[in-house]
């Protein structure tokens, strides 16, 4: 009986993967993935030229990703019903040997390999090896430390109601906001209103080829990639003032 | 002329550094590295067994730690000086070759190499490698996911005031606090303000050899390590409901 391994692959740069998950990877005789139909994938993108001969992938097809709202019955149904059957096929494809299953980022910090965890833990051998956040890889991007001293930071998804991205932006030092995509207008106006507008940053693509970092206030289009993030960095106690 | 390139190391455990920085310590000619004065030092400890033979080691002492309040002026000037000091001879150091700087975690969020970073950008080649928080390393050792949907995640140092802990612990779904230590028993205090001291777990030495994970309210001692992590887990929307 072989174990479920989610392996966090990191930003996206696969040198940012942690040397567990790479040896994993490339000793993988299995391997399960999300995408979007008809996609590549970005994690099955980070992993190319990683995977030994012979292995065998098993894409997991989101049913639906933003053509239905998330908060309707039917999108919860189509998703549920998503994680019930990979799940099932994951504990039967795990009878043979290691399923390894790839996910961006840290798994545990909004992944969806959660859904899975949840669904096969007590049946079956279940191992996360976390990686190094989307958000981490986007700091860094941006050259500025994102968190200082008793900073306090929040991260907020673009999908909130504006007055409760109000709220929260507000309140924290250090602000990271994901889930962007066509929420960018709206993640706007809640930072304007805060008075942090000036202040904010947006990577799309951070760490990977193509990345591209700026200020917020220069960023030309009403929309962005859903995975670009938002970032406000803290500007928290220092030993010397301001440095 | 070389460069100065901290390294971030991840949350303890060798294998969760990312493939850059163990290339980076691998092959390194100079090696720097914080350390409490007359202590091995974590940073050290976790690269054990991986410098290259005739490395040159630069254990950079800090002056002061928990022996004076962080907010007075005498622990901000001997620490500034400190810093001052360091980057100056970094500086110096990266004249003949790279020096590589190992930094626990991920540099740019709470690390100390942001006040040498800040110092030397501009005068020397600086470049960052993200790493693992040890946040992550926590959370995947609670084995349970720290986040789901849209849940609000705010991470709090333990050293601020417990009227301010509750009010962010209040508004957030998640939680994650840092800089426990002797804190604990005011950060304890406040989660039981809010309600949420039987959601909280404590993990020591998160991913290390000696860890530990358990409830916050079967926690023996009044105070724990300072690098101990408390972690409250969000509990948002996912398909399926409660799963």
């Amino acid at each position: 009986m072989g174990s479920v391994i989610c392996v966090g692959l990191g930003p996206g740069d696969p040198d940012l993967m942690s040397v567990r998950s790479w040896r994993l990877i490339q000793s993988a005789r299995q391997v399960a993935h999300f995408r979007k139909a008809g996609r590549p994938g970005q994690a099955r993108r980070i992993v190319e030229g990683m995977l030994a001969e012979g292995v065998v992938e098993h894409p997991m097809e989101y049913p639906v990703t933003t053509e239905l709202d998330f908060a309707s019955d039917e999108y919860d149904a189509m998703l549920s019903q998503f994680y019930d059957h990979w799940s099932a096929r994951l504990l039967t494809l795990a009878a043979d040997c290691d399923v390894i299953v790839l996910c961006e980022g840290d798994p545990f910090f909004y992944g969806s390999f959660m859904h899975l965890y949840n669904r096969l833990r007590g049946r079956v051998n279940v191992q996360v090896v976390p990686g190094i956040t989307g958000m981490s890889g986007c700091w860094t991007a941006t050259g500025a430390p994102i968190t200082w001293g008793d900073d306090v930071m929040t991260v907020l998804m673009g999908t909130l109601p504006e007055a409760d991205l109000v709220t929260h932006m507000r309140a924290a030092d250090a602000l990271v906001v994901m889930k962007t995509g066509r929420n960018l207008a709206k993640i706007r106006a809640a930072l304007a209103e805060v008075g942090r507008l000036e202040q904010a940053w947006i990577v799309e693509g951070g760490t990977m080829p193509g990345q591209t970092v700026g200020r917020l206030v220069d960023y030309g289009q009403q929309d962005c990639p859903y995975f670009s993030i938002v970032l406000v960095h803290g500007n928290g106690r220092r030993p010397g003032g301001m440095e």
